[in-house]
């Protein structure tokens, strides 16, 4: 991996040359003012490399994720046939889709349905990237994987507090499609779904949003559905990422070398009861302001929060219960995740006349045992968001390292 | 209303005083190429004006829908006054948003809670536009304006094949906002219901997503998700807009001069029986290209249909099912209406494991009885295709026309 590193004008990363294909890197809506980013190249992230672009990259505008279970039934070698087969469709598949391009065979007038569905016809790939992910239920007897299942990818315990739907959650294999174009990244996952036709079903799906499109040239961190900044204090270089993202060389599973795990976790939010709280409540919840998003021990948005200062009354500035002290990498012997959560909305609770909304938090990780689960674990316990929140679906998935041009999707995992 | 149009990049209309505010009109991702619109000036629609911005205004990307009930409980009289002061509320919200300034009133720290609920600060208002509507309902005995209803606010007739959810259907009032950010769309129906708290309760909702805000800087006409150009022969300009969509003065309820009729319908596709179709079937089911999205009988995109055209087996080259043939204008003695629909996906069917997508149908004009309804008869009974498609939700809304600097919506209708 390339030690070159560009911020984005939204934040976040791009990393190198996984990430930047022929110009404009992570930009979407550049318009004149950014010189160094010409506006008419269309946006593109390269879909090979050592590690799978959706992870490291910037985060584009869009999400459609979906989770989908094998459905065949023979014997392992024959099932592992074909989750080969599937993997190089898919694989092909993404390829194309992220450079632009139909899914590949005929879209012809004939005797047969066109390859592509063609509902991006026409689209630019708008930062289109297909990200893979290996559920825990893939390593049981179907397809003879079960001593390659990493530790890491260990089954998430019960967290206080989550109220978990077994239609919304887990999966043989997940797809995180991220765009800047909803229709684009709709596209994807819905063609995968058509290609696998046979072999998986899609088990659950999620439409996510992130940041406005907006025709401004200045991004800011976007805002989550309580109306707060979310993502100041994520990750935001490059070592640090190889630190707490990427599997290294110690991994037990060599196939996962340079993968990193996936956690989804759908949390609805509930936004009308928040609504009706003070100003001084939210940001005691969170420990920042809501307007600036700096902390509250003072300063602007990416200042240091000083988690020992006091009030003059002696409690502490940033609460005790406060979401961010609670997750803080200083007071979590140094934990870091990766955060690329999307906010959500489903409609409308029937029952209650309340909005069906919410985050889909995904993060990233190394281990999810001592990163996700030990921050999980306290907040699940401690964090005052939890008055405002529920955790009501899950995921886990090993996602392997990126692919060279003719490899496919887990070619190490699945060699013979 | 003044008469210079203006053709926007997405072919849709602006219309001289009502739509334009300061400078680019209906323009979102305008880059340095379109040399007549300044990239850095933020996309905004005025709000004001003598009809409803979001009527006959360029289209944005996204929507978010809403139908509330009222849920007072008095006098007529004292209905009408709550109604009133409800609407005051909305005009002054809406109008406020539309500028990209937060919900009036207080956001400072103190003992109440914040006016705004936050999530779109720092976010350019996108060209949103906040359309209201009045269902049916608004004008049976409870606010004693049974006599102000208008003939063309008839209950809609069953159709063919329908199967609508009462649960996604109706409604005292309905919210159409549209922007190119959905998180701007979003904040605008979620305020409003806020607002109303103890007044209104959101009935159902709907997200959908239009065209790409991506960085081309030729934008093409959105395809929906059958793949095909959606669009095409919608109304493009100001005559057959006035002729077709706004209510003149011929009208038997003079608070509706210069208001629209707005007619939603909820309309699943069903994906994977379309997926599995040949491309000469899905061309002839709406009897136009797929890719270029031409009629049958040749040419490109925008050249006239020849309905008369025979094949060599004289059968006819647009053929007698064709959603195109039946829906036209020349085979409707010469009747039109404005189509301003979105995709929407709500994630899974879980018995099928079918995607639960389709379109969000929107349609405005000058009375839905001659219009939508005679459309829509004709439709239910012979379009091709109904094999995949159901009409599952269902709305219709008097939208009042426009308000000037101190009005109110609806504020002619609610006079005593
Ligand atoms: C609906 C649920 C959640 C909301 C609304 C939320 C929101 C926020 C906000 C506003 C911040 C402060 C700004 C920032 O640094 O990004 C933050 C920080 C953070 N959150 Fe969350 N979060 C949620 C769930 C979670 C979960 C489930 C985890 C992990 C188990 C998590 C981990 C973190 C971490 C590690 C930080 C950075 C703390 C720091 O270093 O200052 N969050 N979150
Ligand atoms: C899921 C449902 C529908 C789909 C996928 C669909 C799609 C299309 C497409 C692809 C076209 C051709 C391109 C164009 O001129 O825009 C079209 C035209 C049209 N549609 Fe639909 N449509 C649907 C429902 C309806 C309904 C419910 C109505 C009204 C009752 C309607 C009225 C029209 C009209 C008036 C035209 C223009 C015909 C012409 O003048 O050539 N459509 N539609």
């Amino acid at each position: 991996m390339a030690e070159r590193l560009r911020t984005s004008r939204r934040g976040l990363l791009t990393l190198g040359t996984a990430a930047v294909a022929g110009t404009a890197a992570g930009t979407l809506t550049g318009c004149g003012s950014d010189a160094d980013q010409p506006a008419a190249a269309p946006a593109m992230v390269a879909f090979g490399g050592d590690r799978q672009a959706g992870i490291a990259t910037a985060q584009q505008d869009r999400l459609a994720f979906a989770a989908y279970d094998l459905t065949i039934d023979g014997t392992p070698a024959q099932n592992r046939e074909a989750l080969r087969e599937l993997l190089k469709t898919w694989t092909a598949a993404a390829r194309a889709m992220c450079a632009g391009k139909p899914v590949p065979g005929e879209n012809k007038l004939g005797t047969a349905p066109p390859a592509d569905t063609g509902e991006a016809f026409g689209s630019k790939p708008a930062n289109l990237t297909v990200t893979i992910g290996f559920g825990p239920s893939l390593f049981d007897k179907r397809f003879g994987l079960a001593d390659r299942r990493p530790a890491a990818l260990a089954d998430l315990p019960k967290f206080a507090g989550e109220n978990l739907d077994a239609q919304n959650s887990n999966g043989d294999l997940a797809i995180q499609a991220c765009s800047d174009d909803p229709m684009v990244a709709f596209h994807a996952v819905r063609n995968l779904a058509r290609l696998g036709r046979g072999t998986v079903v899609m088990r659950w799906s999620q439409l996510g949003f992130g940041r406005a499109a907006s025709t401004s040239t200045k991004q800011e961190t976007p805002r989550n559905l309580f109306g707060f900044k979310d993502g100041t204090r994520n990750i935001h270089d490059a070592k640090t990422m190889d630190r707490w993202v990427f599997v290294g060389s110690d991994t037990d599973q060599k196939w996962m070398r340079d993968g990193s795990y996936l956690v989804a976790r759908k949390i609805r939010m509930r936004i009308e009861a928040w609504d009706r709280d003070f100003l001084t409540d939210q940001q005691n919840v969170f420990g920042r302001h809501k307007y600036t998003g700096a902390p509250l021990t003072g300063g602007s948005e990416f200042d240091k929060p000083n988690f020992a200062a006091k009030n003059p009354d002696g409690s502490p500035t940033i609460p005790v219960g406060a979401h961010m002290r609670l997750a803080a990498r200083e007071n979590n012997g140094g934990v870091q995740i990766l955060r690329r959560a999307y906010n959500y909305t489903d409609g409308m609770i029937a029952a209650s006349g309340e909005l069906d909304a919410g985050l889909f938090f995904l993060c990233y990780q190394r281990d999810p045992r001592s990163q996700f689960v030990a921050l999980q674990r306290k907040l699940s316990a401690h964090d005052a968001l939890n008055e405002y929140i529920t955790h009501v679906g899950s995921g886990l998935y090993a996602c392997p390292p990126g692919v060279a041009d003719h490899e496919y999707w887990g070619q190490a995992l699945l060699a013979d």
